[in-house]
């Protein structure tokens, strides 16, 4: 039995964030209808402040400090949204948030972190300098640290925007999510599974970072054996926590390569005038291969975030 | 006195084309507000049906059309957003569009056209050698021309969009519109200001496609000089008809450099997450540059397309 957040736990989170966060729309596209052959209905968390769903677990992480913990200020560590949406969460609050992010972060993050008025530590790019720095930095500050996905408050913060999904379209046959450490993958299969029990909720990753497939197929946590793809919000792995939350509440991992995934973002700013980020497409891409079986089926897509460097884009 | 549409008529219009078009949300980013020092709606035309606010004028043209108008199909030039709008609308009708393309069009705008079902007809790439194909195509078709801005039915339906926009947000106390042929300028300008007399409309034009800016000066319609613009729906230039209504509707005709307009489009992508096309930029361009005098007002921004060629893209 897992100890993830309960719907209650989630419910109550979409009270507490509400006043700071968009309730993003749910779009749809004939278009994308007809090459699905389903009827999709597109979360989207590109349109969130911030520009991903990552500021609902942020804030709700961090408007449950104490005063005396809040008054330390906040660390974490993150070379994309997770810093930003920490960096804002935090100055929502008006308490000050350290940034650990790797030195060749790209300079458009971390003008979004500094953007929000969060303070950058800059690191070696490997996981050892990394957690050296965080460990060293959670000592100097005495900052209260907000993980981008083992912590039940991010988690249920992040289910939030499912519970707005199956509001607005309730009658829900499937969702799809995107999976990378599993914070939004079991916030919102938490909520999709406890409003609708029928649903079926399936996580979409990168063949090329496919630790929570595998996971799941071995019954227990994986490693990335690499995390060379496009999709840069998904390299991360799977915890404890995550893992056993999706067991109980996900019904099937699909894998999508990364031609798919430059191939379904293409589509979708062709097609729904939106930007999209490749770890968003993920979500999307085995809808359009039609690998999931939801033909005729009313199919919620979970797009997570779009925020992309202009300058490197991969279409020519 | 022009002989433009009348509000009456922009609202038959906007019942007349309601069932086959979408009402596009009115978006706003407190990012763009803070840049602009004022508070922006902008209507997103960039989500419209064909991706272009070009369906609403060309659907309401076609669906006046006469039953053996009609069965005589429908004629228009077009490189761009008029022609896909133009095949669509008729496609909706059951009816036949040939539409007359440079043969140097791009082939995503071909692609468009055809993917509506138009018929295409090319032609060299001069004004004489597409004047006189439309002729012999018009000619030899018997079908009637729907033209992208000197038919006061197309107008009226371009004017839907400030209709709506002005129910969502009736205190408006200025309306920044794209010009080229002054279609959407014309049917934006007689519903806004009918609407709401207060109101001041601004036209946005290419500097280096600046006919209507001085065409309102000198008091007569003058042509372009060059239409060397990355703006490629606004290389157009005013007729009688739209220059008489701009002349009694139109506050200013701003001008806006080739460096605004990329800057423009990509903030807008960046902030807002939507894709807009050049030519939508240069509506909202004034308003950041802040030479329209909106400090605190309440501003509209008609994003008019949001069709690009990714493979092509400004951003370095």
């Amino acid at each position: 039995m897992s100890t993830g957040p309960t719907l209650d736990d989630i419910r109550v989170a979409a009270r507490r964030i509400a006043p700071f966060n968009h309730r993003t729309p749910v779009m749809t596209c004939a278009t994308l209808d007809a090459m699905a052959g389903a009827r999709l209905y597109f979360k989207c968390e590109n349109l969130q402040k911030t520009g991903s769903f990552k500021i609902r677990g942020a804030t709700n992480a961090v408007l449950q400090l104490s005063p005396a913990e809040a008054a330390r200020g906040v660390v974490t560590e993150s070379s994309g949204n997770h810093g930003a949406a920490v960096a804002k969460a935090a100055s929502a609050r008006g308490i000050a948030a350290h940034i650990v992010m790797p030195k060749n972060a790209p300079a458009v993050k971390c003008r979004a972190v500094e953007g929000y008025g969060g303070v950058i530590t800059f690191c070696d790019a490997n996981v050892e300098a990394r957690q050296a720095r965080m460990k060293q930095l959670l000592e100097e500050t005495g900052g209260v640290l907000v993980h981008p996905y083992n912590d039940r408050r991010v988690i249920a913060g992040q289910g939030t925007a499912a519970l707005e999904l199956l509001e607005d379209v309730p009658e829900l046959d499937v969702l799809l999510v995107p999976v990378s450490g599993g914070g939004l993958l079991s916030g919102n299969s938490i909520a999709a599974t406890s409003l609708r029990p029928s649903i079926r909720v399936v996580g979409c990753e990168p063949a090329n970072a496919d630790d929570a497939y595998r996971s799941l197929k071995s019954g227990h946590v994986e490693k990335n054996a690499t995390t060379d793809t496009i999709a840069d919000g998904l390299r991360a792995q799977l915890c404890e926590l995550t893992f056993g939350i999706l067991r109980e509440r996900v019904d099937e991992i699909v894998r999508v390569t990364e031609q798919e995934i430059v191939d379904t973002m293409r589509l979708v700013w062709e097609r729904m005038k939106i930007l999209v980020e490749p770890s968003a497409a993920v979500a999307l891409a085995p809808a359009i291969a039609r690998t999931i079986r939801a033909d005729g089926k009313r199919v919620g897509v979970l797009f997570s975030g779009g925020n992309v460097d202009l300058s490197t884009l991969p279409f020519h």
